[in-house]
């Protein structure tokens, strides 16, 4: 239950080796997880090589030195072929060429991906998820050399920490949970749950120092701008359509 | 790390009481998950009424009893409703209709979903995931009246568990770990991999009972079919559409 409350991400990672047996109870802890149907249509790559990390931190996630310098990165992936390959074996009609089925896959991706991360870290572990597989999908499948109805959902750092990093602030409760149906926000609603996160000095000086006025504005005009949304989008729908997953009528 | 290892889907509650400071726990830790930009882009729907419970049995999941008779349901959904609302408050331009937006919540969402169930767990109490959310979507947002922006991803069933249910089993770990980058199955490999589940007696009742010829084809006919995956893609689609996630251009 610690582990869960006091995770925090580690971008810095001091050189000590990560064992096979750590890594195997992560694997393990992962392979555990709920999944649809138990098909396990998920596939973890983890790159150790220099060449390989390096190659995906500048063409995979934006030059992020992390991916470059974490012992490991573990490419989690949305992975329908594996499965699809034993149903042709089986004279078995595989229909797992669509959104639905990548969905799916994504979903027990993830829960494996965030089973691997408690067991990271209840072995004291540092991790950081990148959010930057969903930007660049299409260069992550070149390098790891994902074949057809696999794709990388998401991908994590792994090593032990060389900082201590801080918890960061989460909104009240009454901002994301609600009682027996969805309770739409009123604008007083809203200035209140944001107005202990507004207030935060960090924050503050990134508002000034970006000319804006306000933290909103960092987000929409700095971190996740309406062009780039939009541009990912579309880069990030043809893979899917390139990797197989959009064969839907 | 035992929580993790140990897990099992349970569908059979008693009828202990779930009380408020373990329910506050597991958003807790629900809340703690790693997130995107830190934007929290999710919601969580906690269903105690019995009638609401009862509709999302018979129309959101298909009538899978547990839903109906579990204490608590909480539906995870993917929410930019909450954080869009805010930019408008604050003359900053949302650009957070499209894909990629929701993508990226169904991930975070997914995180938080996984860390409420291992709180959950590691509290005593049972839990099943039901990916049923993903075929009734349009159904869920309406009887749980989700706004624009706001889409159910996977929904949790919970309670004290009422009945001892076994470990499933899983493909060795060769099946999922790629080292460095991907390599891809030979027939013998997939014949290597899937020997040992094949084998399992429980299975091979169920192929007769259905008058198949294999596992494989238990999936492919029965369970996870060509068309059923493609008539729920489009009506997924067609939600994320509705929901106002697909302005991409």
């Amino acid at each position: 239950m610690n582990t869960l409350f006091e995770h925090t991400s580690i971008r810095k990672f001091s050189s000590k080796k990560i064992e096979e047996p750590v890594l195997e109870n992560i694997i393990e802890a992962a392979a555990r997880g709920s999944n649809t149907g138990n098909m396990q249509i998920y596939s973890i790559v983890v790159t150790r090589d220099q060449t390989l990390k390096t190659e995906l931190c500048k063409r995979g996630h934006f030059g992020q030195a992390s991916i470059e310098k974490a012992p490991i990165v573990m490419t989690f992936c949305a992975d329908l072929n594996r499965f699809t390959k034993w149903c042709e074996l089986r004279n078995a009609e595989p229909g797992y060429d669509n959104f639905l089925s990548f969905y799916t896959a994504t979903i027990d991706t993830t829960i494996a991906a965030q089973n691997a991360c408690i067991a990271a870290e209840a072995q004291g572990l540092g991790i950081c998820y990148f959010g930057t597989t969903n930007y660049c999908a299409d260069e992550i499948i070149d390098i790891l050399h994902l074949p057809k109805h696999v794709v990388p959902v998401t991908t994590i750092a792994l090593g032990y920490p060389d900082e201590k990093s801080k918890k960061t602030e989460r909104l009240p409760h009454k901002a994301i949970v609600h009682s027996e149906t969805y309770t739409d926000f009123s604008n007083e609603d809203i200035e209140n749950i944001y107005a202990e996160k507004e207030a935060i000095p960090e924050y503050q000086g990134y508002i000034r120092d970006n000319n804006l006025e306000n933290l909103a504005q960092v987000f929409t005009k700095v971190r996740y701008n309406t062009k780039n949304n939009k541009t990912f989008s579309k880069k990030l729908l043809e893979t899917l359509k390139k990797q197989g997953f959009m064969n839907n009528d």
